[in-house]
């Protein structure tokens, strides 16, 4: 947590050293997004991020969505970005019992096998019955719009980790 | 509704008075889908829509959000094309109470007023709860994530709406 005068003051190396896992094994995005420094505001530095995402090449784009972590990923979670095991943890996906777990793997199993892609949702604030109604409705989706709901997903998770990186970062 | 196979056989012209009201007010997205024919499947049609939508110009995927009608435009049924008013009774927006409808047009006023484009969500089999816990979830976000979400959702209406028009279209 650091404010955001001090994000503004960092060098290069240092900023891309403090921001570059706020995608998902991707530092490309934190890269592009320091070089619209200094920032006006905070919510200058979210569009900073999103833009960066928004404006990569689609191979880039399905790269960042390939390196995420899925869903079902909390059952290894030493496989797991710090950030991404406390985000999962919030929103109820640790209290599953066996058989919600079950359909849990078997929706992420069919979704990953349909789309190349893995189950991208920031679950913050939400609940396993609002996961399990937005995974049944995106499996029946086509490539296209999925991919959009996916890279806007990612865009959200990197607002909230960057929320969580900034200490007069403001909601909404 | 009709064949795939009628479909692929029209002129170009039959083509685009058939499917131009796809997309909301935007002719030009059956007009670009039409030259991918002819659709060797169902699916195929779909993506040749959703790419469409995804390879077009910023400024024309703006018009074609601030195109479309937002969820309280149900209060106002006579400025609605046919196909969104009756997604929307679908979703049980018909049947709301008093307080429940002015939460919702709270919530749509400040949304179009925070992003500048209607809210857009695909209400197809969802419910009035789903939709009003996906609206404060918006609400908060940044305009890239919400410019990119609102696509997926135009994508996905546009699906809906294609497979309510080819007979043989099959779901998923």
């Amino acid at each position: 947590m650091r404010p955001l005068a001090e994000v503004n003051a960092l060098s290069d190396a240092a900023f891309l050293a403090a921001f570059a896992s706020i995608a998902e094994h991707s530092p490309w995005v934190a890269e592009r997004a320091g070089a619209a420094r200094p920032y006006a505001s905070c919510a200058a530095m979210v569009d900073a991020f999103q833009a960066a995402i928004a404006a990569a090449r689609r191979e880039e784009q399905m790269a960042l969505l390939r390196a995420h972590p899925d869903l079902a990923g909390r059952l290894a979670p030493r496989e797991f970005a710090e950030a991404s095991r406390r985000e999962q943890a919030g929103a109820g996906l640790d209290r599953l019992d066996e058989t919600e777990r079950a359909r849990f793997l078997d929706l992420n199993a069919r979704y990953r096998e349909r789309f190349g892609i893995p189950f991208i949702l920031a679950v913050r604030g939400t609940t396993p019955e609002r996961i399990l109604a937005s995974f049944e409705e995106r499996l029946g989706g086509a490539l296209e719009e999925e991919v959009w709901t996916a890279l806007a997903q990612v865009m959200r998770i990197v607002r909230f980790r960057l929320q969580d990186s900034i200490t007069d970062m403001v909601d909404g």
